[in-house]
């Protein structure tokens, strides 16, 4: 979710703002930690740049201009007490009316004799593409054509989309709830489910059987490929048995696992084997990664996938198949009910 | 969402089991704990019990019958080891083929013969209906009428609704991923925002405008109050300024804060005030209730709705109302933007 979102930005930073609407503080650590990963280079959340170095930021909130018996009031003490990260929020009362003209007016009283310039304004809410698109317009008349426009408010990558595909005036997004709790979908209905015994060094697969196809699952000791064409680009993955390899010298047939006429022969490609060991007879073998190679590892993985499986409207299907030899077990336990 | 689920299954105990569905470890945690307060008796997290307690409950996994050679040898080895709490799950891979002929000789074979009853089965996939009439014609053949049948597989409130619906044989429901996160609205969009600044002894009301009406705040030091009407139901909530009191012996005018022409006059009610004060003067003055009171106050709330706000499609609006010197205040604050 945080990857959709970020990339819907098209370059456009999008902080994570969304502890508040988390499920639970862990929900909102670890999620602040995904969003990371996925692309959002900032967040609200404090414990998540002391526990995971993510950095934090943050603007005003409407209390403090509230505190205050004028807004004027309140954005001058903000700015005397962060010149140099000087954003204010313009939507406590009226944004055009007196936010706008309040944030210029200290700009201009408390900023520019310091000779600091604004880091930014931000809205959060009322119409989004009308408001910035007149406060750039103002913003840039008083002299602050640098002066950020942050924006927030239920934004996901549907509406922040939008908002690009309307001009509005916006250089950053603040994402909080869709995000944080991936509204769109907040269930990943993954499951493990346990696929071989080994007895006496016997390894035996097991399946799952279900009248849902969705919940039948892959059985045996496995690996999975990515399959590579000659641009670089990910073609589709493969399981086989733990017991096979692949080699780029010889053409791979790929399959469709249910309507197995639909064929393609890969010749000219590259493939990488994803698993990784974790444990090797009891012992952890694996050193984890840090925060900032996951997040490599994350961008890579999706600068590789081709844009059209990436695209939220009608995407391509990513392959993932089986080699002959899985399928074919898959197919005989599946003809036996399971009961190899 | 835990008590719309709760109640959707008509007496019949929804145990809560989306721990590995929730988001992070305290979500999972937190969440069996709402939904405990919401009406779900049971858990299948474990850490809920120790910590709360919550009792636990669960019957066995897949892999627990996958690890067998056998589908028989698992459940007998089941029974044997939980012979007084033998829940024998169905769908690994043929539930009326295998699954239930194999629950059947095994509570025949082990349990029978030392005078213990069957717990239960439980499916988690397939057309559930269908199976769980069929489960219970042959539970009943083979003089198990007592045995239970549990169902889960991505219920909520309205898949159980319509199971029930179709006198699909159910005793009690696993309610998983759609529960603990809330999946059809995962996002609660409540916010604080300040109401009133203390200077000096004079408390100052402040208010939170917006062109989004519904993010406009009630400005003001505040209580709230719940009516009932003779019957002991809810009628409605009123907010009111804090130096205000109501009083059950004159009749009191409901106005609808926007549609102020809309008016009942409310008599042979009674009253009660819901806000309860935390700290007075920088002391805490409450007393935590326990997690039984909780879920008993939760209940009597719930109780005291009418069915018609209750119900899951179109149902009557519970209105919150302002009585008119806080509404007189708000318009007030309005009509001057905010700066009063």
């Amino acid at each position: 979710k945080a990857s959709r979102i970020a990339r819907s930005a098209k370059g456009r930073a999008v902080m994570e703002f969304g502890a508040r609407r988390a499920h639970s503080y862990a929900g909102a650590l670890y999620g602040s930690r995904a969003a990371y990963i996925g692309g959002c280079p900032v967040t609200s959340n404090a414990l998540a740049d002391r526990m995971f170095g993510i950095p934090a930021v943050g603007t005003m909130a409407h209390s403090w201009v509230q505190m205050f018996d004028t807004e004027y009031e309140a954005f001058k003490a903000y700015a005397e007490a962060y010149p140099t990260a000087c954003t204010l929020l313009l939507d406590t009362y009226d944004v055009l009316g007196s936010g706008l003209p309040n944030a210029i007016r200290v700009f201009d009283e408390v900023l520019k004799p310091q000779g600091i310039r604004p880091a930014g304004v931000r809205i959060d809410s009322g119409d989004v593409t009308y408001l910035t698109r007149s406060i750039r317009a103002e913003l840039d008349k008083a002299g602050y054509p640098d002066c950020k426009i942050v924006v927030s408010n239920a934004l996901d990558e549907y509406i922040i989309r939008d908002l690009i595909h309307q001009d509005a005036a916006i250089d950053s997004f603040g994402v909080g709830e869709r995000l944080i709790t991936s509204r769109s979908e907040p269930v990943f209905g993954g499951v493990y489910k346990l696929c071989a015994v080994e007895d006496d060094g016997v390894i035996k697969p097991r399946i799952k059987l279900s009248e849902n196809v969705a919940k039948i699952t892959t059985p045996h000791f496995k690996k999975l490929w990515r399959f590579f064409d000659k641009n670089g680009m990910a073609t589709a993955d493969v399981l086989s048995l733990h017991s096979e390899t692949i080699s780029e010298n010889e053409p791979f047939e790929l399959f469709h696992p249910e309507f197995t006429w639909k064929k393609k022969v890969l010749t000219d490609f590259t493939v990488r084997e994803l698993l990784k060991p974790i444990f090797v007879g009891g012992k952890l073998v694996y050193d984890l990664p840090s925060l900032e190679e996951v997040r490599a590892y994350a961008a890579d993985c999706i600068d590789h996938l081709w844009n059209e499986v990436k695209r939220f409207e009608n995407p391509h299907e990513y392959y993932v198949d089986l080699t002959r030899p899985l399928w074919e077990i898959k197919q005989e336990m599946l003809s036996k009910r399971g009961k190899l």
